[in-house]
């Protein structure tokens, strides 16, 4: 497959692609990281190597064996799966060294990691009931901690090199920068590592870092968060947004997230929501 | 010690007061801890109750006498000490414990908890150096979870009641919303609490919630800020602000925010600059 017959999957792009490319997903088994890895997949040359992490390795091997079926695969795209709990430290050692592994025998022009793994934590329950240290220690050593340490092992794995483009997107929320009752755990995990990503980008100006808000998609998050959202009002809110069809699908936010990535004209480190694009 | 005999520590507040408070400090063995401690004890009625939280026993001791000898204490102020370290769960429970047997025979009129304990993390180095998931999980522990589990220990010991006035404190920083390079840790964990407060002053609109930044205080802080920041501008600022003297002393801040708790007109959860007030 040679560049010029990459499929112009987003609309306005003139055929841009990500190159040849090390694609790394967390949270790709499912929802938006899933969807992600299907169409950059789409926007990648021969040679690629897509590393998939999630905690079922069932959903990922469903995941391998569409990627392998896909004109990217028969054009050979190289797909690792690697089966994980990020909140875990021997886990995001191992992801790293399969990026380790990857990185010594590559010549890649882009390397892209996408931050999406991220649990809501008990969103039944208001701020006055986390009492239990360990509880909010595992909450964010999962959806803050882990995107800090894997983060730092990929760049570690692909340090500055002149004809490699690096970039690190952190999927975040809404709840980044708006508090949202009842979701305190989510909350305080978004704002963090949007900063975490805002630090890194003030750090290494030759990596683009993205903090991307995808906005309310109809996912298994958005079914937790109108079925067992404590805060009566904010469970009402997301009951009205589905009932009225305004959930968006991971495949509208990703375009969307795909063609700002490769539009490439946004400031390193900012958030970026999408009904702000 | 009536009410009409309290002084009028902070100019323009007509002797305003904390009236028969139980005041909660962590971090309050010394800098702004210790200062806020020493300056709210003579603001409170005889009958008060002052939890001091710190990792070092022998300080805490210290502030216990000059609290004994002060005219509060010779008043019938009542300091508890509790040496701790919050990033460690039996610690935070042994804390709240302690809350609890305070809360069980007190008839006071004001709670007031501040969030100020925290440490910098290491300065030194970048975030791509932070690849250790056990490094970043003990930072966010001592900094995030403790701050939300103890105040939820003491909201829990202290429910809400009509007489009751409840105050919560996070003592916040101007890097909770500006990245600074080499501070990787102390940004996220600054930014997550800002959050964590803000969600917790949009569930609970009976309790007041300020997220303070007290500015650069001339403390040991500063002097490692100084001495030992990885990004060298960050490091000349540093070494520039406390040359110029413009760094605050920590009576100054906290007489700031006193008159800010005192004067009680700030939005609940919002984040507070001292250079903005």
């Amino acid at each position: 497959m040679q560049e010029e017959n990459l499929p112009d999957v987003v609309d306005g792009l003139d055929g841009r692609n990500f190159g040849k490319a090390v694609c790394i997903i967390t949270g790709a088994s499912k929802g938006f990281g899933r969807c992600l890895a299907k169409e950059i997949a789409s926007l990648v040359k021969p040679g690629s190597v897509f590393v998939l992490v999630a905690r079922s390795g069932e959903k990922l091997r469903e995941i391998e064996v569409e990627l392998a079926a896909s004109p990217a695969g028969k054009a050979g795209l190289i797909t690792r799966c690697v089966v994980a709990d990020l909140g875990v430290k021997n886990d995001v050692e191992n992801v790293v060294r399969e990026i380790r592994a990857t990185a010594s025998n590559s010549d890649i022009n882009q390397l892209l990691l996408i931050n999406n793994a991220a649990s809501l934590g008990d969103i039944s329950r208001f701020a006055r009931s986390f009492t239990d240290l360990h509880e909010v220690n595992a909450y964010l050593s999962l959806n803050v901690s882990s995107a800090l340490c894997l983060t730092a092992g990929v760049l570690e794995a692909f340090p500055r090199r002149q004809d490699l483009r690096r970039c690190v997107v952190n999927v975040s929320s809404l709840c980044a920068v708006q508090p949202f009752p009842s979701w305190v755990l989510y909350c305080t995990g978004k704002a963090a590592r949007d900063m975490t990503f805002n630090v890194l980008a003030k750090e290494e100006p030759d990596i683009r870092v993205l903090n991307y808000a995808p906005g309310p998609l109809d996912t298994d998050m958005q079914v937790a968060a109108r079925t067992i959202s404590g805060d009566a009002g904010l469970k009402e809110t997301c009951v009205n947004m589905h009932a009225k069809g305004q959930l968006l699908t991971c495949e509208e936010s990703c375009s969307k997230l795909i063609k700002v990535l490769l539009k490439d004209e946004y400031q390193s480190g900012t958030h970026l929501d999408f009904n702000d694009i």
